[in-house]
């Protein structure tokens, strides 16, 4: 694959600048900026084809500059809460924006903005169920930040448009599956050892054909998510035979791979939790944070019906929303 | 119901302590304490006949004298913790005892134990996933606390038992069932709101055929969660038609009550923030408060697999589990 | 009520014909005809408001003449077909009609069409998976019916469109409710039985905690449904509190009575036979065909998900498919 | 993989024999027969290790005599119910019997029957709610039939069981898999084309988002389901790295396939059904025949049950049903 080139640019600083941070020893946090006031999931719908985007690129000489607000993107923040003994800084901003709207696809792009840009401010945390120390989750605020033009990632008409999708969107769903069977292993592995030593009329639960059962139908989901997840990984590195990742079809498969992961970590801390009792929800043996952070993570990048309606898309799409003409019209998103 | 009545004793004195407390104004808090170290469900389990009860009241003249350690009721800990602007005090623990686990049945008795007991004693609060602010779960210490005999609220052989699983169990099953419908009820109210502004394509989400079904489904689940926990609450007012709280048939209508209505919340807790996205997992809108605390109601008082076993004890019970025998023999609770 | 008196019409003269047959003792059939090639459940959607009706009623003089074709209905067909030892014959078909598509719900109409009516034909039975030989389902060609002026049902403007509401949709979901749990407690009972005699290691199937657990969630869904929809025939019969049966309120309990009595019986049927496996698969003990017929129930006077989307309506509609307007006007439906 | 091996013979007569029926032209039928009147979970259960087989194979000089009665095996009976134009006949049963049950899995054996041995009987053909052409379903008498003793297929201690296990069992169900998830995706296409046709409001059923987010779920749980049989049927060609058939390990695998794609195949038929109505439950569409066929692919070699319990033993199994010793005591299966 040859996307580490993209975001390449102009006599290769910026390369220079991000590549030993990235290889480097040290721990550095970064943040890709996409969601807006206006929904989340409506960036992530292709009926929309990016032209909800209120936050705007201008182009302005040889820079570009940018206007706008994003919420809930994360870990973000002033620059100086990322700097502790275990943590270096924050490498910056990845934003999605639009030069134009009505453009749709054309008009989308991506750009970097370095953290301390000026022009940029943040709100306080939020509070939230879960992710509570990971995630530091804000309102972004881009009050005509003005970046080199070289900032802008993509760099030919729709190639923002296909980096947005498969690369953000469709790779980052992807991971999601990954860390979504992660988690339920880990959570499997808790209660099988509870299980385990916990008796009722001196056999472990475990053995006893219902608990065997809910434990079996745990390590079935996490078994079938894992080999998709897989599978879907491998067919990415084949993009002749299976698509590039912005295509209807992978992007489809991405979901299929994070939604399903997602459902079966509902069901892996949930049941858990029940074979456990109150231990499973007491801090101590961890199911209770599992479950707090999984939500989240079927949720963002567009969540549990994007992804069902993403897999529709790749079946049989595109399709488009009721109304959606006249709809646009009077938005004006059409003419 | 003459239930009111029982827990009456010598004098008049306990009634004339407790009733003023229970009828005024003021807010007070008390516990229940039932859960052990070998087990919560143990002792909920029909099958197990209290036998593994291992807190013990031994009587000595005109008293008792109670040994043991329960772990996880709650609201309990040092009486200046319930001290405060809003709550009055702590009432005292209605504790579950046995005076000789080998007897079964025959041997659980509940006692009532003032909150300043001496030989009482509390660990810290555990920390834990919900209800962080209205209950306080400690491991409470009995050693060897001394209380008058009037203080044992059972008065005749069996009634301990029948108190136990009617009164505190099956009843409050049944408390729980309400509880889960409630929450259910506020956190679709506050999906309806949500779902009603946030539009796609100029129409607002739950018009959608999508949205409108899952709404459709989390309030079928509450309208018939509802419908059954009155039925059940009305037939416990005809003990003379459906049997006493005790009975295996009314235990296995307050677990279906209580294990549906669980489920009803589980499934709206999960869909609502669903379809509310990232909203739903801030504080701000409550919906993620409601899913760390309805999980505990379907937990505790046996849980979610009790309340099962406890429908099929009601429907063609009593039976035991594979072994139970040979177990109770090397246990030596059966000769 | 006073449903009895619709149909009432012109000296008497259809009361007393059909009177005698519903109050005698011998066994006649009937049929009500609504499905029509376009979609049945489009007759059910109140976004469509009866203007899909394409079975057309034109007055002419003392007579309506009808003219249009319906499917599905059943038992239909030649009288001779019902005409046998067992049964003395078919009384009619209550045929729903419109006298003009774009009025909407107030051309909505109801006929009675004697079984030998000139005009009327039908094709041969279709093939299906269940009801085989209590339903007859075939076409029906209207050819020019001409039937009095008192065989029409409703007399009012409006009248139609409520009595097909209220009382065919409407009564018809909760009879199928009915219906749904009558099934789903025979199966169960069966499955009882099997599982009482069908031992592992010494042990009745249904005392092992898997098999208990499963049992238990059977019998919990059918008296939770079998609750809900007497309750919600009770509050039929108080209209004053809770509104008369077309109203969108009581639709939407009709529809959230019949869809989880279906959804109980989808699981029982499934679970009863993977509990009894090939016995269940056998004609012998009858489970097989319990679960070819419910899935009809399930589906008929509109299905699963009208059922769920007429949940929605009640609860906060009325409203309609995105784009139903530009459609509705290209259609010449709406002017 | 050197199964085909097994079963080898004598001088390799009986090679000679099936193997050009095998490679022709022609169609043939054959049949396993394991199910017994005490019940065919028996068989598939480890813990009870054969021991409750009860066809028994006694070594007679240079032949073994069996004796006993199986149920259920199909297709099976006189051998002129196969032969017709287009299938030349059946080629015989492979039969799991036991030499001795007392010694569990090293008395258990598979012997080839031949469909016309002496002492052969059969009884008329059950009826089912599917697989009505494909498979004749009967009882089958073994009353003293006498084979020759290479007619057993294996041929060391223990080698039977292994057999059993693995190949019978484990492939028996893997083979279940790829068959169930061939069913969903033929039931899927005749779905996905029926609601490209269906409109509501002139948009195509599928494109709206209730309807998409079903088809959406369907097609996820198929391609998940293909995913994970291909990748344990690659796993079956790498004994060294997974284990060989027999393995619990390799066995948990196969009937999470197998349960899983059951699960899909349940999920794939009703839905489709619902989303289609009187036009799925119509024969015309073939979904109903796929609904009925299903299920016995779901319910046999074990079943549904079994799979689950099978996945947890192979987790961290072995283990016996609670009151095992007790019980095999008894019945004189243990000393
Ligand atoms: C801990 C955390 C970390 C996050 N990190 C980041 C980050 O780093 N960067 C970032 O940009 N964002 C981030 N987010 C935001 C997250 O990605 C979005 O919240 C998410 O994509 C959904 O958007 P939304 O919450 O605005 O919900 P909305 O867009 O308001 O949607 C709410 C719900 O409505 C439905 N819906 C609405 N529109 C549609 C549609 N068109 N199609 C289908 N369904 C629809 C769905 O059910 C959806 O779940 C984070 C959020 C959290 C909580
Ligand atoms: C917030 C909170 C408040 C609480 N308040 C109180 C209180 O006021 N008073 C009090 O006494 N306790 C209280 N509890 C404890 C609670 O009632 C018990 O935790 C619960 O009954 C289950 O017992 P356990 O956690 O010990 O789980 P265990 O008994 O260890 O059981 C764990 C799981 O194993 C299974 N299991 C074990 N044995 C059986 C069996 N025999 N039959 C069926 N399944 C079985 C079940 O899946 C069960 O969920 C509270 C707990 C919490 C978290
Ligand atoms: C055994 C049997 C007996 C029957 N008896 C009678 C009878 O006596 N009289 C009679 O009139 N009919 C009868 N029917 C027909 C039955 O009522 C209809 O089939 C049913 O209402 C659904 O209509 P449909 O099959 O035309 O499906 P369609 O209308 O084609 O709908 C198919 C599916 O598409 C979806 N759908 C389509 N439109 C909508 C919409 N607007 N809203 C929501 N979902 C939609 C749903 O998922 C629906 O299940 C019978 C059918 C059978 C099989
Ligand atoms: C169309 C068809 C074709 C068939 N073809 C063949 C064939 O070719 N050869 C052949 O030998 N058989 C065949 N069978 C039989 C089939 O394999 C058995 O029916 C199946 O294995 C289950 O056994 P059972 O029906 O005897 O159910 P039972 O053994 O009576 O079990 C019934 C249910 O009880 C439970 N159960 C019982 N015991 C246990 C246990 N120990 N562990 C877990 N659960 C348990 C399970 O829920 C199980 O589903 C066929 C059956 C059909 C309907």
């Amino acid at each position: 694959m040859d996307y580490l080139n993209y975001g390449c640019c102009e006599e290769g600083r910026f390369i220079k600048r991000v590549f030993p941070i990235l290889a480097g020893d040290d721990a550095w946090t970064a943040c890709v900026a996409i969601t807006e006031p206006a929904g989340g999931a409506n960036l992530e719908d292709p009926a929309l084809q990016f032209k909800t985007i209120k936050t705007i690129a201008r182009p302005d000489v040889d820079d570009y500059v940018i206007k706008g607000h994003k919420i809930w993107p994360g870990p973000a923040g002033w620059i100086e809460r990322f700097q502790s003994e275990n943590l270096k800084g924050h490498i910056g901003y990845w934003t999605v924006v639009s030069t134009d709207p009505t453009l749709g696809e054309d008009g989308a792009a991506i750009f970097y903005i370095p953290p301390d840009a000026k022009g940029l401010s943040f709100s306080n945390p939020y509070e939230k169920m879960g992710f509570a120390w990971s995630d530091e989750n804000v309102d972004i605020y881009f009050d005509d930040v003005r970046v080199p033009k070289r900032y802008r990632i993509d760099t030919e008409p729709g190639e923002g448009a296909k980096l947005i999708k498969g690369y953000i969107m469709g790779l980052g769903r992807l991971a999601g599956a990954a860390r979504l069977v992660g988690l339920s292993q880990a959570v499997l592995e808790i209660c099988l050892d509870y299980t385990k030593h916990r008796e009722i009329a001196g056999l472990p639960t475990r053995e006893r054909s219902l608990f065997a059962t809910l434990i079996a139908e745990m390590f079935r989901a996490i078994d079938i998510s894992r080999n998709y997840y897989l599978s879907v990984t491998w067919q990415v590195t084949q993009p002749d035979t299976y698509g590039p990742p912005w295509s209807r079809e992978m992007i489809a498969k991405f979901s299929a791979a994070r939604s399903f992961a997602a459902d079966t970590a509902k069901f892996v801390t949930n049941t858990s939790m029940e074979l456990m009792g109150s231990y499973g929800y007491s801090y101590e043996f961890h199911v209770e944070k599992y479950m707090r952070d999984y939500k989240i993570v079927q949720m963002w990048l567009g969540g549990a019906h994007r992804d069902r309606l993403d897999i529709s898309q790749g079946l049989y799409g595109p399709f488009k929303w009721g109304g959606f003409e006249e709809w646009a019209k009077k938005e004006k998103l059409i003419p």
